[in-house]
């Protein structure tokens, strides 16, 4: 067994900006030459998430709009004035979906659906540069 | 260390079917012969989630109700729009819980709770038949 | 590749207390002495979840007011009635966040971010003592 680490680096729009990372992870996946493991794919920073949806348009609008109906940007919100800050409902959202998901590998591959993608959500209040860490285990 | 890979088949009722897996995930542990190490749970497909219950009717009806409330069935809903489809509501409350959840193991047991089973929520608007993949490492 | 287990015993207040597991998590991952993999955090019991966010008291506050509204304590719940219980609110809240996060281990450290814990939320409706399994593979 061994592990091989990838790191993602780019820039998002915030504002609930949904990011497919499931090629680059793939590439990970295959310059680690494992067949057989689990790949863990972590966000670092209290504003984004990792989850998985079909990324297409039409999904993309409905998560930002359910998440938005359901965790209003605007809201009388402790942490805002605590921290002269605008970001709260981001923080909680982020809490809500979670910054890690870990997907098996099998015969090399990620045993996504065909039409699901590991994603990052960044809910905060304005374009950020993200990292995500890609843990290949195998 | 070494991998042994599982997967559950089984077929749901779709639009929030709870399933208990708990015991096919031992089952798939026990043969693994793993004493120590993780279970990674983890459903292909969109439409579905892999979480933790208690799994008693009880627990089931009011989970399906709750997620009914907070991400309607029915709604204005781009992805259905744009894809003449109708179950973005499953699209949307399965990015919310996640395809994925990982499980420690010691002493070759799943260390869950006694009243807490690890189940996949089928929330699509139809029957489906579904394969969940089991990965042991350890 | 090795396994080393830890498992982090602590109260809880229950009502949506908070508890950062970040610091005892670390010193589990320096017992272990793995310098590269991934640690597995899990909490057994359907009531409480295991999520990351920034722990400060008007986040933890934002978090806790957010899902009492959401998913509030007081409701017409299926599992009360039927388990003469009083938690159904704390057992939907834990299936929809999830009892597990994995958190990528490089340079001997978590890839968590400088404003990012790891925590416990009890979602049970009193005071709660809880164990938490944290799973290092590396």
């Amino acid at each position: 067994m061994s592990v091989h680490t990838g790191e993602l680096r780019f820039s998002t729009g915030g504002d609930g900006d949904v990011v497919d990372l499931t090629a680059r992870i793939e590439e990970v996946l295959r310059s680690s030459g494992i067949q057989q493991g689990t790949v863990s794919v972590f966000v670092p920073g209290a504003t984004a998430a990792v989850t998985a949806m079909e990324f297409e348009p039409g999904g993309v609008h409905d998560l930002r709009e359910a998440l938005e109906r359901l965790v209003p940007s605007e809201g009388d919100y402790e942490h805002n004035r605590l921290n002269h800050d605008s970001n709260s409902h981001a923080h909680i959202r982020a809490a809500i979906l979670g910054p890690s998901e870990t997907v098996p590998v099998t015969g090399g591959r990620l045993a996504t659906g065909t039409w699901q993608q590991i994603v990052l959500v960044d809910f905060d209040d304005r374009p950020r540069d993200r990292t995500v860490t890609v843990q290949v285990l195998g």
